[in-house]
């Protein structure tokens, strides 16, 4: 499938507070235009048309052929682009194939990458001469409402479209798949004078070609600061993923993802993130060590809220690796395990009882690589993640995950009390490990 | 895809031993008939028509509708079946429907399941009104050449079959997949008063009907001691997985399979071996803390040994669980460390140097799941599994794996060098996972 970006737009609102083109843009560390190839990409499609108008140099100066982002770029310039977006889509026609199915977007729009994949999922059972258009009926949950083009839905049918409609049950995400239904229809609207893409969807709706696809993903106009701002946000929030920990949830992530805004738009690299991550492990290790047990406890803590910034970092800028993932698990691994050793070294020194010292921090180092070693072996086995927060059931609220355990060190740092953290961290890493082999037996 | 099994004969040479049909001799713990049952719903084919003649009842008896196997077994008889092996086989016409693609095996075949997943492959690329037959052509390795039924095949087209031919290339294996061709010919050839299989299977020869499948595992048609027994030696060889390491290889499996061996004709599951093998452990563990390293180190390397029975039973006797699989990875993490603890508290006992003893037994435990955990990564981030004797080169001599390391701990043991072999576990565990990390960013 290609993927036809509109790209022509003056965009003047937010011009004045970027001097850019409003595709090139950044937020979050990618132009908006490049946000949305790589979230292409990432759905398989790497053949992207851009159709340009106003600005057609900066951005094919800017994008090039694609190489660099791992896509075929090829450029259609529509030196019409005053008399309205649907010229622009009309564009396309000239390196159109018969019956070809394909995607027409936005270049400013901003979407979650799994509504980009649900619309792409959908548009696998499409009739012929349909064309499919993402809408959200989700009204209360739309930036600028005002903004938005309406529509008015019988099911999952277009009735009407339009900016000023009185009643309506749907908006238009921008977002759309044609079948050749929608190229027909614009040569048709043209011709009769309306140059705009919801005229010739208006046609298409008359005749009950348009079919809707509802999402429940966010996405968003970027038109002026506000939905600039929300897109940001949206974003940001999009980035926590399901298998998030409670501790995770309610604390590190409110810090990691201001830490993820903050170093987005540098050139700073996921992987480079793990490895600093390590090393304030590292240093709360030492701090352990040398009896400061406050900085060993904040610094864990700090740790474990960046060891959720690299993976942050790595969706939102299409930067994840496999490599990555192995590496960054890997060294969490030994993050933890220098980290309780620092602990344990530091109750040796001021220990009576060397053997109570072996024997609990033994037990506490042990239970560290569990939950990891659990969750990844009921993938392979089962082909399934586990996932805490549905399949734990009440055994969640126990802090025996990463996220759990570091926040436990941070305190029993905090409060001085290293031998009895230590006896907690091995209670609770046991108890889940052998919880979970009874869930297991169950679910499975 | 059905399945139909031949189990007519009267099997004669093999009865004075086992006073049974040769159809329900177990070998290895299960009934000829039962394994091959199996193996098909292993295959995802469970519906199956077993073709009854002499010993009719006693086999009907045993496998009743097939419920307790899992699989749909629906019976035809033959009373004609001392007329011969095609006539057996024709029976099936009155259930075939029209263009059906089935299997006919032999009930009293032994096959690799590996065979017969080969041949359901192959049957998916196979014309209308053409025969698949599995066939050997590395007549070296075929058991008992001048039994066989030899063939002269051009190609993978089969010229001409028979027992008694004297130019030929490779041997049927007995096992075909027909669509309807092979019924036709039955049905001509009995009337021409030919009532073997191979009879009709040469009518299809002759017109350039029969395709055959060359094998690359190993079969045998159970038909008196010794090919009973080589069917067991060539069955407990197939158990041995390609992940195994080296050590495994060259010295556990060959007590592992014996044991199996022994095993098999009990009721005994490989979860209760699991459990075995890692009491054996804490056996290992209480030896080495009672300052008895010797019968530590021994009982660690049988713990080893055992590690290997519950997974060849469950293979052998088609008993495979994925609880079991994760239970089983779970528990030998923890006999691991009960073991490593054990010599870590016999080393304490007797040093004067406690901060050695803690750091050096904490290295060594925090090596000990890192094998694993990397293994398993790799495998749900890529999808492709870790396999040491390949991806690890000339690492995969560095005994880091649990048979290396099991094997460590027993020269460890018997020599007492407790330390040492505490330090030599930290090195190549550790070392291991560094190198596995390098060699990931490579292949990857």
């Amino acid at each position: 499938m290609r993927a036809v970006i509109l790209a022509a737009g003056k965009g003047s609102r937010l011009r004045a507070f970027f001097k850019k083109p409003k595709p090139l843009i950044p937020l979050l560390g990618l132009p908006l235009i490049v946000r949305n190839i790589l979230a292409l990409k990432e759905c398989g499609i790497s053949d992207c048309i851009i159709i340009t108008g106003c600005y057609a140099d900066e951005i094919r100066d800017y994008l090039g052929s694609g190489r660099q982002l791992g896509v075929n770029i090829t450029y259609l310039h529509n030196s019409d682009w005053k008399l309205g977006n649907g010229v622009s889509a009309s564009t396309f026609q000239e390196l159109y194939s018969p019956k070809e199915k394909y995607i027409l977007m936005m270049a400013d729009h901003v979407f979650e990458l799994d509504l980009l994949k649900s619309v792409i999922e959908a548009a696998k059972d499409m009739d012929e001469e349909e064309l499919l258009l993402a809408s959200d009926s989700r009204l209360e949950k739309v930036f600028d409402l005002d903004e938005c083009t309406k529509i008015m839905a019988t099911g999952n049918r277009a009735e009407i479209l339009g900016k000023d409609l009185k009643n309506f049950n749907a908006v238009d995400c921008g977002l759309f798949v044609d079948t050749g239904a929608l190229q027909k229809a614009l040569s048709q609207s043209i011709a009769e004078g309306a140059y705009t893409l919801t005229a010739a969807v208006n046609k298409l709706a008359e005749q009950g070609k348009v079919k809707l696809h509802f999402v429940d993903h966010y996405w968003v106009d970027v038109d002026d600061p506000a939905s600039y701002k929300y897109g940001e946000t949206m974003l940001l929030r999009s980035l926590v993923p399901p298998k998030d920990g409670f501790i995770s949830r309610l604390i590190n992530r409110k810090f990691s993802l201001r830490i993820t805004k903050l170093l987005s738009s540098t050139k700073i690299t996921p992987n480079q993130i793990t490895v600093i991550s390590f090393l304030v492990a590292i240093a709360s290790a030492i701090s352990f060590a040398f009896l400061n047990p406050i900085l060993g406890g904040l610094l864990a803590q700090f740790s474990s809220i960046l060891d959720g910034v690299d993976g942050e970092i790595a969706r939102l800028k299409y930067l994840q690796s496999k490599y990555g993932e192995i590496f960054d698990s890997l060294l969490d691994r030994y993050a933890d395990y220098f980290i309780v050793l620092g602990m344990s070294y530091a109750w040796y020194l001021t220990s009576e009882n060397p053997l109570a010292v072996l024997l609990i921090s033994a037990a506490a180092l042990m239970g560290l690589p569990l939950s990891m070693l659990f969750k990844e072996k009921y993938k392979t086995v089962t082909g399934k993640p586990y996932l805490p927060e549905i399949n734990d059931g009440k055994l969640r609220y126990l802090p025996a995950n990463r996220d759990g355990r570091l926040f436990l060190i941070m305190l029993g740092g905090i409060l001085n009390l290293i031998p009895v953290t230590l006896i907690i961290l091995a209670v609770v890493t046991h108890l889940q490990t052998l919880s979970r082999l009874k869930i297991a037996r169950k679910i499975i």
